[in-house]
Formats: C-alpha cells, sequence, structure tokens
C-alpha cells in the first residue's frame, strides 16, 4: 500500500507519518509513504519502507498532478493554514483552504476518469464549521455556520468531498477533529493554546498562564486520538456513510476546572501551583462561542474512538513526548 | 438607485427587471438597471429610468469587475445553470456555478476594500441544497446535504456569501426559492416540469402528462411571489439575520391531488380531462427525494410571503401570463 500524506510537515502529519513506522504495526506497514508539505517533511524513523519527501505548494498549478503521480492508495489531506491566519489573511486563506483542496480533488478526478483509479481521501475538517450560538451538546444532525472564514473554508471542502464521492471519483471521508490536547512544542497565538499550556507547562516545572475560568467547557482529544481516527478512516467501510461523508470525532468534553484536578491526580499541588491565572475577556469571549460537546452518534458506530477521562490525555502525553523512546 | 441583475435573461431574471417597470411602484423606482446575462437580456417594457443590457460570462477574467463599474446599489446574482446540466456536464457546473459567483464575489471585495462600496448582494440559492432522507417538514435549522452537484455548488456560495457578508465586503442574502409553478413557456427536461404542465397546458387546452402519483407532494411558488421575495430581500434589516445569511423562502405545500383540485375549481373537469397518467419511476423516485414542506419561521417573521393557496397560484399565472396587459 502507498500513502500520500499532505500537510505531512505539521503536527499530526508528522505524528501520522510517525505512526507508519510503529512496530505495533508490524506486517501491516504501507509499503511506501510520500510525505508533502509546503516545508520538506522529515521522514518518520524506523519506517522500514520507501519514503519519498516533497516540498509543494498544492495550490501551485500542476503540484497535485505531480503528487499523484505514482497513484497512492490512500491520501490523508491535512494542510491547511489555521483559523487565526486564515482570518488575518483572507485570500491566502481561501489560496491554501480551498483552492490547494479543489486542485487536490480536481487532480484526482482527472486520473479517475482517465484510468479509473479510485484512492480513499481522507480529509481533516475541524469542529471550526459550526458556530454562532451553539447548543451545550452538538449532534450529528445539527447545521453548518461557521462564523470565521477557516470555518467556511473548511465546511466548502467537505461538500466537494462529498459530491466528488458521490460522483464516485474518490471515496472521501472527512474527518472533523476536536481541538487537540496536549498539543505538543511551544505555546503558540491561538487562543486556544492554553487548553495545552495549561498541562504541558507544568509537567516540566514551567509556569503557564490561565486566561478563562475554571467552568469553562471544551472538546478535545489527545493527538495519539487524532492520529488513531485519521488511521481508523482508512479501513471504515465507507457505504454506511451514505451520502454524508463528513463525521464529527469523538473526543472529551472537559472543563478547565477538571483539566487542572486530572493534572493534580498524576503532577501534583506543585504543578496545579504553576498555573497563574490571567483572566483575559477576549480570549474567554472566544471560548465561549465554540463547541463544548458533541454526541458523536455516527462516529461511534463506524468505530472510531477517543479518550474517555482527561487524565488518559495527560498519560498519553506523558508517554508520547516527556518518555525517551526505545528505538 | 442601481440595480444590477446577473442572470437577467432567465425566467426570474426577466420577471424581476419586469417588476421595476411596473406602474405600482411609481416613485420608488430605480433610476437605472444594468440587465446581464450570457445571452443578452432584453430591456424591460415601460421602465422609465436608464437600461443598460450586457452579455456577459461571469466567470470569465474581468468580466465581474465590468459589471461593478458603476457602483451598482444592490446586485441579484441569478445566473446559474440548473441542476440536470449541472450533474450532466461536472466541470460546466462549477465554472458557472461556483466559479462565477466567487468571481462576483471576489470583485465585489475589491472594490470596497479600496473605496469602501457595499452593495446589497442577492443570491438566489435553491432548495436543492437540501436532500438525503428528509423529513416531512423541513426547519430553519436543518442540515444541508446536497444530494447532487448543483445543490452542492449553491451550499458553498451560501457559505461564501455568509464569509464575505461577515466581513463586512457585502451585505448579503441567500434566497433559497421554491420550485417554481406555474413556469410560463414550454415544457423543459427538468423531472419537475410537469407540476407546472399539469397546469399550465390543460389551461390552454392541450394535454400534459402527469408522471406521479396523486398523493406525491412538493414545495412550490408562483414567479410573483419569487420575484416578490427577491424584492423584499433588497430592504429587509440584515442585522437581523445575524450571521446566518441564507434563508429558506416561504411556499406552498401541495400534492399533485390538490394541485388538480385547484385546476378543477377554476377551469372546470374539461381542463382537468386533459391530464394524462403516465406513472414514470424514475420521476417518482426523485420527486420523492426533494423537500415536501418547509416551516419558513426566519423568513416568515422577516416578512417574507407567498401564496396560501394553490388556486391563487393557479389565478397568478392566468393574470400574468393569459391576461392581455393594459401598457
Amino acid at each position: 500500500m502507498h500513502v500520500l500524506i499532505i500537510g505531512a510537515a505539521g503536527m499530526i502529519g508528522r505524528k501520522l507519518a510517525e505512526s507508519f513506522a510503529s512496530r505495533a504495526l508490524a506486517g501491516s506497514e504501507p509499503k511506501k509513504l510520500t510525505l508533502a508539505d509546503v516545508f520538506t517533511p522529515s521522514a518518520p524513523a524506523g519506517f522500514s519502507g520507501d519514503v519519498v519527501t516533497v516540498q509543494t505548494d498544492l495550490a501551485a498549478s500542476g503540484a497535485a498532478d505531480q503528487l499523484l503521480a505514482e497513484r497512492p492508495d490512500v491520501i490523508f489531506h491535512l494542510a491547511a493554514i489555521v483559523s487565526g491566519e486564515a482570518e488575518a489573511r483572507f485570500e491566502f486563506g481561501y489560496h491554501v483552504n480551498l483552492d490547494g483542496t479543489r486542485a487536490l480533488f480536481e487532480a484526482i478526478r482527472k486520473v479517475h476518469e482517465a484510468e479509473g483509479w479510485t484512492p480513499r481521501v481522507i480529509y481533516s475538517s475541524a469542529i471550526g464549521v459550526f458556530g454562532g450560538g451553539l447548543p451545550d451538546v452538538i449532534s450529528d444532525e445539527y447545521i453548518v455556520t461557521p462564523e470565521g472564514s477557516y470555518g467556511t473554508q473548511k465546511a466548502m471542502c467537505e461538500l466537494l468531498l462529498s459530491d466528488y464521492s458521490r460522483r464516485g471519483f474518490f471515496d472521501g471521508i472527512g474527518v472533523r477533529l476536536p481541538t487537540i490536547c496536549v498539543r505538543p512544542g511551544k505555546p503558540n497565538k491561538a487562543a486556544s493554546s492554553f487548553f495545552s499550556g495549561i498541562i504541558r507547562e507544568p509537567l516540566v516545572g514551567q509556569e503557564a498562564i490561565l486566561p478563562v475560568a475554571e467552568t469553562e467547557r471544551h472538546w478535545m482529544t489527545s493527538p495519539r486520538s487524532a492520529v488513531q481516527s485519521l488511521r481508523h478512516a482508512m479501513s471504515i467501510d465507507t457505504t454506511l456513510l451514505g451520502s454524508r461523508r463528513n463525521l464529527n470525532m469523538p473526543g472529551l468534553s472537559v472543563t478547565v476546572g477538571e483539566q487542572i484536578e486530572a493534572l493534580r491526580h498524576i503532577a501534583g499541588d506543585k504543578a496545579v501551583a504553576l498555573i497563574r491565572r490571567e483572566p483575559d475577556p477576549i480570549v474567554t469571549r472566544f471560548v465561549q462561542s465554540w463547541p463544548k460537546a458533541f454526541d458523536t452518534k455516527r462516529a461511534n458506530e463506524l468505530g472510531f474512538t477517543a479518550e474517555c477521562r482527561f487524565e488518559d490525555i495527560i498519560r498519553a502525553h506523558i508517554e508520547d513526548e516527556l518518555t525517551p523512546k526505545a528505538t
């Protein structure tokens, strides 16, 4: 099997590529990985098959054709600019998040029509497709009314994915991932950054800022579960999706207070004491406008899973990021 | 006021242009009408202001800029290829229905950013954005899951319309019109053509084919009400829409049997006898997959209206199409 990952230099793309090198998968590894991004992705350590890394701008003319030249069996499309940047750079957001995706889908369609090749396409969408006075729990039947350009672009690509799949040009699945927590690495400028920061920093003895009240609730999953969901999408029976190809992924609905108590349980009062409250009304307003919880019945029935306790999310972070690997 | 109608050679575009020439509007007529379409539109008789007609392909480079050169105050965007053609000609459908609309929106944005000009944009969407195991009554909260390329393109443009409006580039309203009945003119190849045919043809002594059972139910409005809805969208307070800029328009939910009884009431048994039953399982399957009724609470509260009795739809057809006009 040949797997193409577009957006392979991002955090999830990198972890997805690494997952294919895991020894736990022995025997079911893909024979070949093609890793593409605007920055040259790094090849995962320990992968025994062929790896090709490509630096490319998907929306540029001919770029998608080049990526498809070897007719990969599975295509993960994770490449996107994030919500803050899509809001700040309007044209660039549509260029990358809409035009890039459409260029990929069109390139696949043209090969499909010439040769009958029908790859599985797994598209990472986001809970940002939802907005505007959301209910406490969002069901699979809840309307898509994004409140940002990023969510708009994701929702438009979801529609394309469904139409191209309905026409049989490819076999698509759109995966709406929860907010990723604990994100490894440094804090970034995303308003959601603190959800990871208040766990990640105290675990290594550093101070973290908490800009919202402990009662604020949000929908999260670990990087590990996000990768598992993307991997699971490779093998599900897409005839069960009907014409609704986009799925809310399972996650965990927790309050900031519950996050902190889980941290206390695992790392003690000393870690919790490193969280400094610095209320920020702008961040609070953002967080209050985001989804708080989902009822992901469709995805659950298709076998998608996620952590049920925030302790498990912290433990996954400790195992995956803070524990030296025996390679 | 300067009004631009894109898609002015189509049936609704033509009637919308004519409505601006109606003496009922004396004093509130626009000063100027610009009528654009891929075929040169005809100027409405009796309009006292300036009329400019333009033959153009909206998706062609520079075409949108040209249409905006005089900065119209209100832009009606009705141009589209219909669902059957969008399904048969995949690339052309996306070219006209998506790229054309996006080119218009982008051209408006660029002028807005240079000059602050913020026109009202009224976009004709369609109930074809809904599909897939629909409930008997579709509420304003019902999810958009189109089952065709046409509905996909309309749904994508609705998302664009909301995002461009949210950003303040223009002041947009998306109007999801019911199936138009009674369509004037000849039968066409649309699967929905018979809904009009079984009224239009018998009224002028001609036979009409009925391919479905009398129990089939559908959602309709007269050309007159469709034009009224478009006109009403010119003056509503868009702050009441919030970020949800697309509205299901009021219409009438009737069965074919109710249509026929209304025809009998107005034109007698002789007219009804001209309806010939010729069951067609393909058309029946199409009709059964379409919306049957809507609860259009949001549009109703904003003052949009439509006929409440099918007799009124037939009478509107007789008045507008079969009665010589005193001009």
